[in-house]
């Protein structure tokens, strides 16, 4: 092959490959949150990661119409990448919900794509991890969906983490005694800006966009930036606001939360009521929820949702009310590169035998097979070069332990093991292999 | 909403929804892929699912070319989505190999994309989970792909399997001794069809690509139709073709291949020479490998693969042969569906408990979390509903056991536990239900 006729190997901008030392955290991370959401009965499904177009458009503001990767098929119908797991979902349940029943918990993982701008380490493809109960309006499932971010950080092996709640209905009720409650998204969308732009920029534009005073914009700043105590908060709110019934409903929706959190255990250093999220997405209308790593705080919230009144709308007349939330994986693991938490491990088995002579290639892999039956994995070299070659191969990509066997050691019933980190060498008898793997492994 | 705005939901022509009565069984057995890969020391991977078309077109011929899912993106870049995981990685391989170092043994499971005709329960986007051991010659990998198809398909729980081998050397040998050199790729096209046209037809064939005389023709052929025990055609092999090195080495690879089997205990009915698969595509040079349901024979092969010379040609001038297959998980899923092998479970949850009041959902998240500790998934009732509707719910998705208290429970410490499937209430506890409920679900 002439060289000029090479194709240069590259992916998209935007688009990255997984190399082993970050798709094996990746699968790791994948396999916690699946076995999370399973343990509180969230059920698996998976949706086309092509849609009709008329079915994702239009669903995100004009704004994410634009992201979305669309062209036309084979069939010369208009089709799109999904751009997020909600819309699948609103779609898939107003589909099958007959079939169903509800209430229906369902978890979702799965790539999406967006034609962003690749600034600030953003990519165009990457995994959502979304999980939601729909079909009732009981706060039983929005207080579950806190126990599952709590369950979900931890079992990522994120001890400081902070998860903010906050419930819209509060906001709102004070917006219907000032006489805006038909004002609700625009005063919402100047208030996410919050953080960003501060006060006087968040009041003026509820000034210009919701027809908000200045002293209507006062007190729903003072809300959205009140400080305290979870309960100090809510004794707050309950005092001034306590006698209008919809904010009312959302004081009680949020004390229930914290007093289940605080019975089944979860610190209340971990759940901070902040009444200054908003999460600009108008479908929003009872409980939020954004979690943070107090460690890298800057990378924004790595799980995020709330809760809504309606899912599916667009697609059926039955109404779907649900609460759920989605976890950022993939920027969760960028963080991890950041902050050095990815070990540069790239062989997903502890154990390498090596390969003295292809006349031993029966005994090498009965003896993968027996190390496999007791849940060791292990890789069988596949050449017999240099032992010295192999074992830097070994400590290269990560490997603990080699097991070394010839003519002599074969001869004799033994095996060498190597414990790749100490570099310390013993004889094992072939039988006790097994055993003496676990135990430098630390399998118990 | 007016009803005449309402978008009908539904997906794209050969494109599903997975719900989760199949989306469970489908991550049981992409987790069960997952093990045995990396029990082998197999390394996940992955690739973006769009890539410059120039990367993937021309790879698998002109028919393979139209079913590409391709479009102008909007930096107006011709991008395409996968078309299988073999192309990627060729890509992949020719980036990175410098950093990876050889050998280098990937799995990769992913979704992709082909615009097929839809008859014959054909998807357009489907799942395929490949790996693959590169950089290597050695026989060594072409014998381990063996073990882990015969572990593969041991974990997804098909004990009636039936792999078939073969090796392309030995009928290169046949062709060059026969002055047919340059012609391997037409012949082997027409072998291909053997089974679906007989052997008029491929003769024919044969002659007509190949040049192929008659009596070539019928020693092809008579080789493609050896029949009998492995042995049996090891030594016939021997004695017909052993004096031509090529097919000397094929015969030998084979040899060696199933006298490791055999040593690591693999049973001897589980494989088969076969020397009429082919597998049309022209860059297998080695071992060839299909895997068959003994059951469900009428699906093809659902694990394929063979050894090839150069993986990255196009994108490189690092020869990197290798060796592996390809599980077709959704083939094989819908083969299950066919023969009902798919239990009818909709929760991964095995436990529900039932919701008595919501004043106590403090305690039966409690619980939740005391069952989750041991490992029992569970999931609490979102609402106070009767306790018959509830449990209708749980018989319905397929509940094993539901946990019941009230008040009178709360203040004897006890809680109900109901066997769903027998139909028996007991008083239990509270502390001691995690063991009992273990129990019933026989957890030991």
């Amino acid at each position: 092959m002439e060289m000029s006729r090479l194709i240069e190997p590259r992916t998209l901008r935007g688009f990255r490959d997984y190399l082993p030392a970050l798709m094996i955290p990746r699968e790791h991370m994948l396999e916690k949150c699946r076995q999370v959401y399973r343990s509180y009965g969230y059920a698996p499904i998976d949706t086309p990661a092509l849609e009709y177009l008329e079915i994702l458009k239009g669903k995100g503001g004009e704004e994410s119409d634009k992201l979305i990767y669309s062209f036309r098929d084979h069939g010369d119908r208009e089709v799109a990448l999904r751009f997020d797991l909600t819309v699948p979902f609103a779609r898939f349940a107003a589909q099958h919900i007959g079939k169903l029943g509800t209430p229906f918990k369902r978890y979702h993982m799965g790539p999406v794509w967006r034609g962003e701008n690749t600034g600030h380490g953003r990519y165009r493809e990457f995994w959502q991890c979304d999980f939601d109960t729909i079909g009732t309006e009981s706060n039983a499932s929005d207080i579950e969906v806190v126990l599952v971010i709590n369950d979900l950080m931890t079992a990522l092996g994120f001890e400081r983490i902070e998860i903010h709640l906050n419930n819209r209905l509060v906001l709102n009720g004070l917006l219907e005694e000032m006489g805006l409650a038909g004002q609700t998204a625009a005063v919402l969308r100047a208030l996410d800006k919050l953080c960003k732009v501060g006060k006087d920029a968040v009041a003026a534009e509820m000034a210009e966009k919701a027809g908000v005073s200045r002293g209507q914009a006062e007190r729903v700043l003072a809300l959205a930036e009140m400080q305290g105590g979870n309960r100090e908060i809510l004794d707050h709110l309950r005092r001034e606001f306590g006698t209008n019934p919809r904010a009312a409903e959302g004081i009680n929706r949020l004390t229930e939360l914290l007093d289940v959190a605080t019975s089944v255990g979860i610190g209340e250093e971990r759940i901070r009521l902040d009444l200054s999220i908003a999460r600009g997405l108008d479908y929003y209308t009872g409980t939020i929820y954004e979690t943070f790593l107090l460690d890298k705080p800057d990378i924004g919230s790595v799980c995020s949702g709330g809760r809504y009144d309606n899912l599916a709308g667009v697609y059926t007349k039955q109404r779907l009310p649900g609460v759920g939330a989605s976890l950022g994986l993939d920027r969760l693991l960028a963080a991890m590169e950041e902050m050095n938490l990815v070990p540069s491990v790239a062989t997903p088995a502890p154990v390498v035998i090596v390969q003295f002579s292809p006349e031993y290639l029966g005994e090498y892999q009965k003896m993968g097979r027996a190390l496999r039956a007791e849940g060791i994995r292990v890789e069988v070299y596949p050449e017999a070069k240099k032992i010295g070659q192999q074992l830097q191969y070994a400590e290269k990509r990560g490997f603990n332990v080699a097991l070394i066997a010839g003519a002599d050691e074969f001869a004799q019933g033994m095996w060498k093991l190597k414990n790749l980190a100490r570099r310390e060498e013993t004889a094992v008898p072939a039988a006790e292999v097994p055993a003496a793997v676990r135990r430098v492994l630390g399998m118990g």
